[in-house]
């Protein structure tokens, strides 16, 4: 996930590309996603969490199915995340991270 | 996905395990899982659409976090299933399937 210091990578694109799933709708994170992709990127990350993951898979299946016909979901992640509210409450937040790709992107993991 | 009827296959459970996630708080569906495990299954397969997606990685989660130690996320597969309405109407709705297994669960792919 986090770059590994000086170490020259093969992969091109392991930089900043999300997209955080959050109120607005579906259309508007599919929408940023094609964005991305225009601009030349050749993956974008979906993140979401709690209630907003429902959204996130929409939000790639939308774009998978309506606008990047040779898109490839690289890899699908999920996590739990701790919150502390200021009353000093803890809770956990279940969420998710789905790498879309153009589908000539070369495997960045061949003999793992 | 669906099996490719009379071949033996070498891997143990590709049997009907699902937990079909719906309206029911999340720790019904992880007391399901557990059920499955205890009972001898090596794989459960957590199922969900629309909204319900959310509520399928929160009982992943919580399974994973609290319950059984050594579980192992095998698979995350997003889809999209087209619904007929009685008035006609075509409606799609995104789909979740995620696999987990028991730790010591052999790969069943080694050069696909």
């Amino acid at each position: 996930m986090s770059n590994k210091g000086a170490e020259p990578e093969e992969e091109p694109t392991q930089t900043d590309n999300f997209v955080l799933i959050g109120k607005k709708p579906v259309m508007n994170y599919v929408t940023a996603c094609i964005t991305f992709f225009n601009s030349g990127e050749k993956q974008v990350i979906v993140k979401a969490r709690g209630r907003a993951i429902s959204k996130a898979v929409d939000s790639v299946e939308l774009l998978r199915r309506a606008f990047v016909k040779n898109l490839e979901i690289y890899s699908i992640k999920i996590d739990t995340e701790e919150l502390f509210k200021i009353e000093g409450q803890k809770s956990n937040v279940s969420t998710i991270e789905i790498t879309v790709a153009k589908a000539k992107l070369k495997q960045p993991q061949e003999e793992n």
